[in-house]
């Protein structure tokens, strides 16, 4: 971390106090360290109080160290660690000192198997609004301090895995065209289209029109800037509303990023969608922050960064949303490592950015959107979170690729110009 | 088709007697074939009755004529069209005129809407070794004569699509090795093998040394002369037994044509095993005929072909095999059309050898034999099967190919010796 106002605002306790036996800490202090402790047993972290007082979850070397600052800290955390975690660090209450993400990464591999917390989600129209607003509202500007240029905010495509941001995000974006099928002329509807980086991309790239639905004021005005900008608002239509009013039959049905915030209970409504609108030979392409099994969000990101959110299983998807709509699986893939590298270039921009930041946003949240970023890239490293891509047609339909080779030619190969 | 043997007895009726209102068939027998052609309302298929009776269920050309050669089998297929088809087909009561695996193609379509019938799956170790011998142990000699060379009784991969089954199911054999991720010197489980030829083709391509289960004596016996023929049997070891009884770790799981025997009720002990048996950073394989939705198999096939057969969904097997082990899917593809065209080559060859296969086999058997066959083709046609290839390693493993282009790269990657 290059500033104070990212990685704490100060020192965290007197680094020479590294011996439990020496401490200060009252032995109440030192029992709840110790069974907080034994929670993330063989994580290779070492956990501070605000005295000094020091234990270990792993005889290993540790790969960073978590400060509680005071006793009000440790106290939450002991109660609630997912969600207190979080809060505490936020608030600077708890600290980091070492690999901010090897710390979470040694986490949540430790805690892999504790029990899940039983937490309900709802989801409607409406509140999928509120829940959109609150992530994307916040203003771009914000975001484009630390997102690429065309401010894709899903899963690149680091294909070569040495390219830069940029080029991983048009290389998603690519990928993303032709596993969807598209050739020129044809029709595309997009669900959840950000601020229109792929719907653009689409008319660009490989002739298509495109709906695009978002329910993000912003991200749909500054979308609609860049169709004006670029002459393509005659091809791609941005609006601002729920993708389930979507009317009329589509070539393609695409979906990036917009899953993980739909919630099981609207996935029969997501499936109606689809198979309302895309042609018999249609294909469709679902993108979406995705677990190995079901599990609900981590607490403190679905209360302060992503409320309503949450990341299905393939199996979930599949039953809910395609299944019982006659779908038939064409292919899935899991680019969780890519959402890994994404998220750390994402995470690397924002803390080069922390001057800019700081300036015009409050301590607590950016050390919150600091920590989301830093957790979000330890748990794709971790593997508690997926990124998963579901390509889909009508059950029957014989108009589909042969094999997948065609996806990884040098030209896109529909129509020569991706 | 070629013989008689093969394609009826006898020609199938009358053929000037086309318009039903000329027919001397029962009012009863009119009605009751009416109500049958009802349930394929839609499907270019003519149906004719043993008088010349004759009713259409599209109003466009017929792709061919179902033919009841006396009232027993139309009664019988009134009643329970899934089972008594097949039933009255090997028996000679019920004819085919036309395209045989079109008229299939179409009665799917048609009927894909169909309420499904509940049926009951049973599978215990004792059973399955029944089962598998019902299919497989009808002898090799059978099976020689229309599979290929190397008896490979499982989805090829036509690349190029022109490639012969030869070539087919060795590029099958080495897609499963790239997709299982293999280098020399890894040690790999294969369950349920066949005629062994995967597993030898892993030994010999890749250097890796393998156990392979089957529970068919006659294949197991096939297998072990073949990798002594080749001098391949010091790392190629055939067991004769259960894949569950298998023990010791393994780099690779492989399992192709598998999974759609074991029954649902299996997956959690087909979990286990791989669980148990993978190393920490191996990988897995799973390739399965299996289905878009939750349905029993065809009740004659189930019946006469494949006793205990249940092809799953994705989601089955997800939810049954791999996420209660804290597997992690990595690559789902689905080569369904790969599958017609297997079939079709098959099938084609199952009546080019019409005349050695009559000296040897009854016309019963064979009429069944090659109904199942053009049935399977039409299934693999019409989208009511799909063949899914599942990649998987535990969660959390890093050590995972990046992207999936080198599955297409002009030699193995790992060894450059494919």
């Amino acid at each position: 971390m290059s500033t104070n106002l990212v990685s704490g605002t100060s020192p965290a306790g007197p680094v020479e106090a590294r011996d439990a036996t020496r401490s200060r800490a009252a032995a109440f202090d030192r029992w709840l360290l110790g069974r907080v402790v034994l929670g993330f047993q063989s994580a290779r972290v070492r956990f501070r109080l605000w005295d000094g007082t020091e234990m270990s979850a792993s005889d290993a070397a540790p790969v960073g160290t978590v400060v509680f600052k005071d006793r009000r800290a440790l106290l939450a955390f002991a109660r609630d660690p997912e969600l207190q975690f979080g809060e505490g660090y936020a608030a600077g209450r708890i600290d980091l000192i070492g690999d901010f993400v090897g710390i979470h990464e040694e986490a949540i591999r430790a805690r892999s198997g504790a029990p899940e917390r039983g937490r309900r989600l709802r989801h409607s129209s409406g509140s999928s609004r509120e829940d959109a607003r609150h992530h994307y509202d916040v203003g771009n500007d914000f975001y484009e301090l630390w997102l690429d240029r065309e401010m894709v905010y899903t899963c690149a495509y680091f294909d070569p895995p040495d390219a830069t941001l940029e080029e991983a995000q048009r290389a998603k974006m690519e990928y993303v065209c032709r596993k969807a099928g598209l050739r020129p002329g044809m029709a595309v509807l997009e669900a959840g289209c950000g601020w229109g980086a792929l719907a653009l991309f689409m008319a660009r790239h490989h002739g298509v029109t495109v709906k695009a639905y978002n329910v993000s004021k912003e991200q749909v005005r500054w979308a609609r800037r860049r169709a004006r900008e670029e002459g393509l608002d005659g091809r791609v239509e941005f609006l601002e509303a729920d993708y389930r009013a979507a009317q009329g039959t589509f070539d393609a049905f695409v979906s990036v990023g917009m899953l993980e915030h739909v919630g099981p209970e609207n996935y029969p409504a997501l499936g109606d969608v689809i198979a309302r609108t895309l042609t018999p030979t249609g294909r469709g392409l679902l993108h979406f922050i995705g677990r190995d099994r079901p599990e609900p969000l981590n607490a403190w990101i679905e209360k302060r960064i992503f409320p309503g959110a949450y990341p299905p299983t393939v199996a979930e998807v599949l039953e809910g949303v395609l299944q019982p709509k006659g779908l038939s699986v064409l292919d899935v893939e899991n680019l969780r490592l890519h959402y890994a590298k994404t998220v750390h270039a994402w995470r690397t921009r924002f803390e080069a950015a922390a001057a800019k930041l700081s300036s015009r946003f409050d301590e607590s949240f950016l050390r919150a959107w600091h920590l989301y970023l830093v957790g979000a890239e330890a748990a794709f490293l971790a593997g508690s979170l997926q990124l998963f891509q579901i390509a889909f047609a009508r059950s029957g339909v014989n108009d589909v690729p042969w094999a997948r080779a065609a996806l990884y030619a040098p030209s896109a190969p529909a129509d020569g110009n991706g």
